[in-house]
């Protein structure tokens, strides 16, 4: 496995994306302090794991990644956005997000509450501002559309309601796997099909990509949930054991540490399954899934 | 002036957007919690003002108004959601609204706050799914822009954080004419917009439609400043005064009743006279201004 391949691509796509998403709240014209709240969160350091998603499947294409940016600024914003409401004192009431105050702390409740609901209005917009050199006016409808339900209530809502719902619940494996699946599921999914999607893809490589994407997000949720049992602290950035803490159902809970393993171990070679299907150059998409595979933050 | 043309004319598009609001939502696969309180601040008795000056717009033209239903029900969807959110604990903290419990009394904050994001998220793919017949994919995507712009940080988002900023302070007329321009006016121009848009207006149609429904937006918030000052309580259905009491600056503080009165009838004046340069049989907005100059609550 050559990382070096992906580590460069990483970078040199992180850079556009943060320079673009900068420039983009910047040039809003609005009062300060909401756009600094934005800006604020929108550099808090994540790892742009659905950016990356998005632009390593339009290279899966031999396409130019940088059709991807609008999409890519849009899906950051709504996933920022994501992270800004559950911190809430009225949702999980967080305090640090990797290891810095979260949005209310700095801005205040109300503030926060006005940037996640900044950030999701103007994902629509950006993501319809797609250059139209790079899509359609149907083919940014469709994406509208599709990030719409992946976000809202048949998506991440959804899966966020579900998730509060079972808190100090003993939910079965079926339950866990809904909340997941829309909680942070359908948000990846759109990332990879977004890009399939500008790419041009067929009918049945969409269909593949789907698929990979949907077990990449279960791997994606079942390290998570080992790494909160077995992870360095101060390399995941919180305090080790407080999904048990916090009364939360996790896969190594219903399935044993060494049944959620061999469940990672599946998932993982699902995803590559549909990957092979696709018949594309899917190297980067490849070692994306190694990655989640093997983090240990 | 025949009230009854009006009256006939909202009452029919309000049973139909009513009707249509409530199965959007009912057809949602998700957790049923997230979908009553979406439905509970739907029907909370609102004026519909909004989808009913876009249907008017598009009766202006000749047009059957029913064209406009997906994008009424879209605005209506922008506006439930910022009440839901400004009425937050962290935001004006109100219990009540429209004599009925706010949606967070009901629901609780998490649930509250995550119906907002779940209608704000909704309306776009609502307004996007707007039937082939009725626009093409070039006028859907114009018109999720213009949402955007009108929902989010240079719209009603940006006017809120002025409007919040703004309490305690003695604010200029050009700084409470900004948080209202933002607040309310940019979304009641969107609906008027979206009207003519779908509708097919000319370049200098729209440019009167606009400054139409910009005069009116200001029309409209001065006699909601007045009304708090002079109104009868039971008929507004909040406290007389409230304004005062939250030290909010208002026209008539700024410019004495008298003069508020008196801007109210040059907005009024002005509003006219755009609608008059359309050229076109723009009767019922007509009467929806005579009714936002005259409504006692």
């Amino acid at each position: 496995m050559e990382t070096g391949l992906l580590d460069a691509f990483a970078q040199e796509y992180k850079l556009l994306l943060d320079s673009k998403l900068r420039k983009l709240v910047e040039k809003l014209e609005a009062p300060s302090s909401i756009k600094e709240s934005m800006i604020y969160s929108l550099e808090a350091g994540g790892k742009r794991i659905r950016p990356l998603l998005l632009f390593a499947t339009i290279d899966s294409f031999g396409i130019d990644p940088q059709k991807g940016l609008y999409a890519a600024c849009a899906i950051e914003m709504i996933h920022t956005y994501s992270l800004i409401h559950d911190d809430l004192p009225s949702m999980d009431n967080d305090d640090l997000r990797r290891g810095k105050p979260t949005n209310h702390k700095v801005f205040g409740d109300a503030i926060a509450i006005l940037a996640g609901d900044a950030l999701l209005t103007y994902s629509f917009e950006i993501l319809s501002r797609t250059p139209k050199e790079f899509a359609s006016a149907d083919t940014k409808l469709k994406l509208v559309i599709e990030m719409a339900k992946a976000a809202g209530t048949e998506g991440m809502v959804g899966g966020q309601v579900a998730d509060m719902e079972g808190e100090g619940k003993s939910l079965t494996l079926e339950e866990l796997e809904y909340i997941h699946i829309h909680k942070t599921g359908k948000l990846l999914r759109f990332s990879v099909l977004a890009g399939a999607i500008l790419s041009g893809a067929t009918q049945s490589q969409l269909q593949y990509l789907s698929g990979f994407a949907h077990h990449l997000g279960l791997a994606f949720q079942i390290q998570d949930d080992i790494l909160d049992l077995v992870g360095n602290q101060e390399v995941i950035g919180k305090p080790v054991g407080s999904d048990t803490a916090n009364h939360k159902s996790t896969y190594p809970q219903l399935l044993s540490l060494e049944g959620a393993r061999a469940s990672l171990q599946k998932q993982i070679m699902l995803s590559k399954e549909h990957l092979t299907k696709t018949c594309l150059n899917t190297n980067l998409l490849n070692e994306i899934t190694d990655l989640i595979a093997s983090r240990d933050h």
